[in-house]
């Protein structure tokens, strides 16, 4: 059976237990790897598609053909497995939308009960979607970290099935490395990843370190939420705005040193994005036929921020690859 | 060069003519086959998953995970790189909005200018969807039979991109087919299809035909909109009237005889669901996390209700295939 370490003061403790994280405060990881999926709900090797933006190429891997529409079923596919495989009855989890539809759906899958918490905020497309695989929905507060608070609370008693603090949900989003890895025609040297709790960030690296192939990560925050940006660089804290790439709109980031430490390892950087570039992102992504999400359009304005910069310094491209990270048909 | 020939005379037009029908009123069929597409957004083979409804077992093919959330994809991607080869640079079309999306994706892939006309009633998702791929909507009327006529108007002075008319977007669905005769485990018995203008069941018709393998078709239309299942079965015509399958909700389908001559040929039938079926298929549907539009629903109704007939008979259950045709995430 599985269990969790805490990364801080190495102590174990069981999988399929109340406690998402140590008593020391330090977070978990997970001793165990390569588990095998239970659960199926039509996952895809997402397509790789290179394209033109701004006369530069990016290398753009549609996550956001996943069944439920964003790469966090990679997650929530190996969690619920997982979780099934312990016998865990009922859950809770907090989300801004795409993680809660995607444990809503493979929970549903595997017959487990699912309680989400989410703001009142949320896109209504997203809040649909999960009152549709059954489960609960509770909205509260108007930030991620209010409802983070709210379904910590109701973990006292439930299990957490956290993809902030779960590590078998990192251990899923693992694959997408195994893909950008292997799949590409060409490895790309940079992957160009939008980062809020750091889900897809976290679970790119570990499957990066696990194959001992490390592209440098360029993350990517909103100029109008960038905790992790500040931390990575030692700038001022920065009020925190309302972003419309929702899904990175995340104050207090619970796994901001491993982040940091993460990209640090990778020799990449953080960088920022304003909402103007996002929606022009995301508009031009239209344009060409590929519709995401404005979290999606985050990670491509970053790219060609990023690359803009190393053409100004006269040095060729490098081979970039950025995910979409979410479906533009969950919008409002 | 491709050209159409019409199906009842046999004479020839050139496919890059405004002209969508025979002078004599004939429909067109193509002239050619096995078109290699020039454009992609990252279509895969859908995945096929079996799963138990009522205690029956369905091959159910998630068509709604093709780029743009429906089985639409198949037919524009071929059609729309026909038109780039013929060098047309501006099109019209008429849907009730999963093929104009479908469309628009694949214009704007394209560098082809795209105007769609949609019935007034048309899902906000879809609308805001075609709006994003730079496509202009015109909405027209209340009916789906209104807006074909709004486009054939308009067809007079640019070229007709219709999934109705225009053989080519048959030619391209046909790759349904082809996927479910190899892919599959084991060949279906049956095929079952939600039918409105007939896209997907002429499509795959001639996918079945090429191949020498007719499954059984069994056709399946809204009780509140049955004009080719009336046919089928001779029976009296009767009101016309809304269904929240609004993919088949079609009065009038031009390609009426093609259908009836196509199911017959295949020792299939024509049955029709109610709304009330249809809603329930959908739930059942997501309560086992898989979110798809009400005209799948239909389908996923149809064959449940063809095969609990065949429990009733006596007789072993058929391996039925039944398509998810659209995505749960266009809803309003």
């Amino acid at each position: 059976m599985a269990c969790f370490t805490c990364k801080a003061c190495g102590k174990e403790y069981p999988a399929a237990g109340l406690q998402y994280r140590c008593m020391c405060g330090g977070l978990f990881q997970l001793k165990m790897t390569g588990m095998r999926p239970s659960l199926s709900l039509g996952e895809v090797t997402t397509p790789i598609l290179e394209r033109q933006l701004d006369g530069l190429t990016l290398m753009l891997k549609f996550e956001h053909l996943l069944p439920t529409g964003s790469f966090k079923d990679r997650g929530a596919r190996i969690l619920v497995s997982a979780l099934q495989q312990m016998g865990i009855r009922e859950v809770v989890e907090d989300s801004s939308g795409n993680a809660g539809a995607s444990l809503a759906a493979y929970c549903a899958a595997a017959g487990i009960g699912c309680t989400i918490y989410a703001p009142k905020r949320t896109t209504k497309g997203k809040l649909r979607q999960i009152h549709a695989f059954g489960a609960q929905v509770v909205t509260v507060g108007s930030t991620r970290d209010d409802t983070a608070r709210a379904a910590a609370e109701a973990a006292q008693g439930t299990y957490y099935a956290s993809h902030v603090y779960n590590p078998f949900f990192f251990e899923g989003v693992a694959s997408f490395a195994r893909e950008v890895l292997f799949q590409a025609p060409r490895r790309p040297s940079h992957v160009v990843l939008p980062v809020g709790n750091g889900t897809l960030l976290l679970g790119a690296h570990l499957g990066f370190q696990r194959y001992r192939d490390m592209p440098k990560i360029i993350a990517v925050q909103s100029a109008n939420c960038a905790p992790v940006h500040e931390a990575f660089h030692g700038s001022p804290p920065q009020p925190r705005m309302y972003t419309v790439a929702e899904g990175i709109a995340v104050g207090a980031p619970a796994r901001m040193d491993e982040m940091v430490a993460a990209v640090r390892e990778s020799k990449g950087t953080f960088l920022t994005v304003k909402d103007t570039e996002v929606k022009a992102a995301v508009d031009q992504l239209a344009r060409m036929g590929i519709y995401c999400e404005p979290t999606s359009g985050a990670a491509v304005a970053g790219a060609l921020k990023y690359l803009a910069q190393v053409r100004k310094n006269g040095k060729p491209q490098p081979r970039v690859l950025v995910p979409l990270t979410g479906s533009g048909l969950k919008k409002s």
